[in-house]
């Protein structure tokens, strides 16, 4: 086994680090990580260390991750293979994601989700307790789910959001709302309202105007979404061919 | 005297340090740094250090302070007892702040600022300078408080925000506005003109609406403000009692 | 040659850095870094190292650079004089800015993108890739600039914002957007059409509402636009001189 760690990284006894897994500079690793295999830690990171808030349990880390420098991770976690984190990224503790999760830099999740395959957010994106994730979404940059229907209060109540949706930059989406598989959130919407499949919502308070299906590219005509027909960069090559399947069509032109 | 000093930590002559503390890996105690007895300082962190725009003069910590890691607090401020940081905060100088104040990771507070007691700041909160809050205030991920009417000038109009208010996700006020005590600005507002007491502000831009005392619970139809009816989370005992006896009625079921 | 490198900072061979620089604690220095005479790394910084999605080419920093502490810069970007930053920045790879450039704590820019002279950026501004900043502009806290017109797409169209122009607290601009010379941006506003020289834009969405020179100071009725003829601070005398040539009436009161 060759695990690569830096001298001034500091890897507490019972940390489990996989084969050829990096470790860089003034990072620290505490004893509830399980780092698989192949990953790559930046330096200036803490993961799997008890301070204060932290629950006690194993954080699981699947292979082949690369978590850049000044990242957090707590402990009682678990993440699937390929997670890609930006910077100083703060992932609290009770998160169960899947495979190919990527967080941007400065993102913020408080813990207790769920979060599904290949998603995607943004830097700077901010995830409430009990928020439920499904798979391939993209969240951009300053999207805040909240989870306080009536702060303060002592009840939690997460957001939902659906396979496929899209969450532009600096939306909120209100405590417990619902947005439906496929859906878009404009940018600086503020979600009051459930959204339905494939709808599109926008405004201040946001109002659903209709059906991502009427959205065209500028030059070609050709329809943007589902975005799966035309942007397939980066998912696995399994997932790309059903895709291809799906949409058997000579591809869209953007 | 035990005072736990991680053996990476730097901690230059003259900084003071209570009885206790603990002091992270990787962090740096400055010489202006007062930090009183019980505390847990993270790692990562910088405490009282001079760095070109640093002021000179103590900071003062009390005791019982959690700060976590990659939190940068500057010279010349004052924090009452029990201060509690998340991740990356950053408290520059000239900040005066009273007993049990609550910073989310990644605030920004930009100094010269009066915050009184048992105020809490979730993640990504903004204050700018000449802000003046009361106490038992709650400010909610990603609100901005601004201090220049006429962007860039030399005129300085801080916000003021009263005791019990509640400033919701992703709200911008605007200079020198006044949130009354007990006021909500709900999320994603632009609060451009005072906010009286009691009262509800929301919108692009803001509008007061009404009172708070018409917000009650779903379920059970009890009012939801003042909310100290009915959250009292980590609040002191003492201040508890006093609430209690403030409402004697039934407790307000959510 | 003096320079003084604190014995817990990393410096790789092959990086150069000027006389009299300072690099603070923890901080890490990349071979691809080229950093200027008399600049102040702070602490716990990341300069031109290679970290997977760093690409290959040396960042240079220009002289008298002040870097605070927890900043990454990638390599292969070019900075000209008195680069300065609050903490935490990250400066992706491509960008090409001019002197005096000026970026706040926790602000984030992608990468690939075009900066003038004096750009000012306040903190937690949000740069997109393919975004062009003439000179002498401002930009305030949690502004996002965007450049995905169809998320998720291939398609990048960066912003283009003009000299002296100033962008407000909390506004995105959309993919693409011109904004004009000497244009203001109000405070939570969504720019979705292009906003001409000289004009205001305010709202959700963002309406061009007329000409800045209707601005005026509250007590002295005198013009608040363009800034320059009142603010000067901090940039240099002969750009400075160059001003009072342009506005040779006597002071605008404010």
């Amino acid at each position: 086994m060759t695990v690569n760690i830096h001298p001034t990284a500091i890897v507490m006894p019972g940390a489990k680090i996989g084969d050829n897994t990096v470790i860089g500079p003034f990072s620290i690793i505490g004893e509830m990580a399980d780092i698989g295999a192949g990953c790559q830690i930046g330096s200036h990171c803490e993961i799997g260390v008890e301070s204060g808030m932290l629950s006690s349990g194993t954080v699981r880390i699947g292979a082949e991750a690369i978590i850049r420098s000044g990242s957090i991770i707590y402990q009682n976690s678990t993440f699937g293979s390929e997670l890609k984190t930006g910077h100083r990224v703060t992932l609290r503790e009770g998160i169960v994601a899947g495979d190919g999760f990527q967080v941007g830099t400065l993102s913020d999740l408080q813990g207790h989700c769920k979060i599904g395959n290949h998603v995607r957010l943004h830097s700077n994106v901010h995830i409430g307790q009990r928020s439920t994730l499904g798979s391939f979404i993209w969240i951009f940059p300053y999207v805040v789910l909240t989870n306080d229907p009536h702060p303060p209060s002592e009840i939690l109540e997460g957001c939902t959001v659906g396979d496929f949706a899209i969450i532009a930059t600096m939306s909120t989406v209100l405590p417990g709302k619902k947005i439906g598989r496929g859906a878009l959130v404009g940018a600086m919407t503020l979600v009051r309202e459930d959204v339905p499949e494939d709808t599109i919502c926008v405004g201040v308070p946001g109002r659903n105007i209709g059906r991502t299906s009427k959205i065209r590219f500028k030059n070609s005509g050709d329809p943007v979404y589902p975005w799966r027909r035309h942007f397939q960069r980066g998912y696995p090559k399994n997932i790309v061919a059903e895709w291809k399947k799906e949409f058997p069509e000579e591809g869209v032109r953007i």
